[in-house]
């Protein structure tokens, strides 16, 4: 795979953002966002993904020059009306009320309705870190998961992230779709023609599958958990709890009602709010105890969890955080690979443009 | 089983915490709190505990008079320090706390150290209910979890619970522990000598087990998702989270030092904090927006989901609370029954204290 550099890269969403009819200074933020996926690993949610953003603002559900609004606050909430932005202006956007509310208030806390796909929740989570707080994100998504028992698509993948600073130790940074796995992992299955471990999906009778294209035949991703004797139901609360927080604590859609996120899709005739829905929550250490007395506990909460005894030699233990944190420092220096289809998608997009899109000139 | 009276075992209850020492009015809100495990169908959780509380008081491990002090606060926040106090009695006090921060400030959190075990997270987050809030209770609990790769007991099966409120229906209410299977469930296949079933547990050595005693053999609880295939390095980071916000938060015990509920075993010798961590959270439904819009959309929600198609025309898709509303609903009529090892220890303790304890009693 071809490898590109990541300024370069930012520097072309940000373009084609502007494109679009963002303000300079929020295509910047789109494309920081954006990119901060890329970085970390997380490649479905990155660059991938551009050109399917840019349909949206095409179809108009996307829209390019919002006016965020605050419609509902109390001394550590606020609710944002999002005027159908791109999530990745309105996550920050809703993340930076968070933490101001926190600096008076101790804690904050944002429900934001009318918003679209915010890309990856760690990112938003992740700038409480430099405050001193801990960073709280989630968002609802289009419906392909089946609760325990069902064969109904009610509920998104529906992300939480959690990032808590540490003192010398990088933060803890957790971000995971509350499913056995996330969709990205079966397109994977799929260019590979492979199966799907069992306890990912259902196909359309709620059977156990392990056929990768099951979601385009009417089947469903399961709840963390697979199965009702391994915790799905606990899955399925948390995907509830996500979508409840993110949607109806704000007036956005929920459960199956949640707009899907390609544009050749309509959205549901029959809307319960607007838009999709995300949850921020930022918590000032220092309102619970002494910052320095939390941020040592860390170190030692960390370093004691990464020396657990190993099961395998070879595999160390994870702290949450670590391999997007490694695969970061990795690809500011190396470059960020780009999948064939991926580049050609947004070769396609640069000419549509009439701007510059190829190796050579983001190497 | 012998069938006893909700409100018989609950005298029961509060006179034994009342002969331990504790002040009467705390001697009923324990009882009440440990009452409601077993109204609601969490047999592990209730009055099967009570001899097992009494043994830490015995020991000096619960101090039957506490003084709650709150060490540390802001608007919406506050850090309580238990003084050893039953958890049964220091979860309902900083919930409440939790509850008159969010009536002033939109929303309340509070993290409890130098506590002990609280029963059922549920009851707890069900007192914001009342007040129209969403309610969110967590705790940290003896290391029997290793975490994704590791062999070594690092967490608790650390339970969350969210209770939300509708308006016609019955309140949403999660209470799961953040392994793929809680302890209790073990011993009860260790009654019936039963295999668990393949990612419950593992052997010292790190491998998949099905034997329900493994562990005393120094195996571990898998957090939920099993292994890393099936996610079960999310139910670790979930676990991670209950035990940093419970504990590094209030300046508990953390990770493997946390304080074994067992009386036959002494806590570590070297401490990182004090006692048993809690985190308890209240979010007032008008801080975000109009109640009554909520518990519209959550009454819509509710319905919406219990009418998902079934993958089982027999087996209904079950919204969280409903199994265990459904329980206390005929347990308060019929009685709550009792395993008769769970008789047995109580008539013990009865005549220790010079009580009356039998079923003819109760019933």
């Amino acid at each position: 795979m071809n490898k590109y550099k990541y300024t370069a890269l930012k520097a072309f969403a940000k373009q084609v953002f502007f494109n679009a009819g963002m303000a300079d200074e929020q295509a910047d933020g789109a494309a920081l966002a954006l990119l901060s996926a890329d970085l970390r690993g997380i490649d479905s949610h990155g660059i991938a993904r551009l050109s399917g953003y840019m349909r949206l603002v095409d179809k108009g559900r996307i829209n390019p020059k919002p006016r965020l609004n605050i419609i509902h606050e109390s001394p550590s909430t606020a609710t944002l009306d999002a005027d159908a932005a791109i999530g990745l202006i309105s996550a920050p956007y809703a993340m930076q009320i968070a933490i101001d509310k926190a600096k008076s208030a101790g804690t904050g806390w944002v429900a934001v309705k009318n918003s679209n796909h915010f890309g990856i929740a760690a990112q938003h989570a992740m700038m409480a870190l430099d405050h001193n707080m801990i960073g709280i994100a989630m968002t609802n998504a289009s419906p392909l998961v089946a609760p325990t028992f069902s064969t109904s698509r009610m509920l998104g993948t529906n992300p939480m992230a959690f990032a808590i600073p540490a003192a010398s130790e990088p933060p803890i940074v957790a971000d995971f779709a509350t499913t056995t796995a996330a969709n990205g992992k079966l397109e994977i299955l799929q260019r590979k023609s492979l199966d799907a471990p069992e306890g990912w999906i259902q196909d359309a009778q709620g059977n156990s599958s392990v056929n990768p294209h099951e979601l385009s035949q009417g089947g469903a991703l399961l709840p963390l958990g697979s199965d009702r004797e391994h915790g799905s139901h606990k899955g399925y609360c948390l995907g509830a709890v996500v979508d409840i927080f993110s949607a109806v604590l704000s007036g956005a859609n929920y459960g199956p009602w949640v707009p899907p996120f390609v544009a050749f899709l309509d959205p549901p005739s029959d809307p319960v709010g607007d838009g999709i829905g995300h949850f921020f929550g930022a918590m000032r250490i220092d309102a619970f105890r002494p910052a320095e007395d939390f941020l040592h506990h860390t170190d030692n909460w960390i370093r004691t969890f990464r020396n657990a005894q190993r099961s395998n030699p070879e595999q160390p233990v994870v702290i949450p955080g670590d391999p997007e944190r490694e695969c970061e420092a990795l690809r500011r220096v190396e470059g960020i690979p780009l999948h064939p289809a991926v580049e050609s998608d947004l070769k396609k997009l640069a000419e549509k443009l009439g701007l510059n899109f190829s190796a050579e000139a983001c190497a």
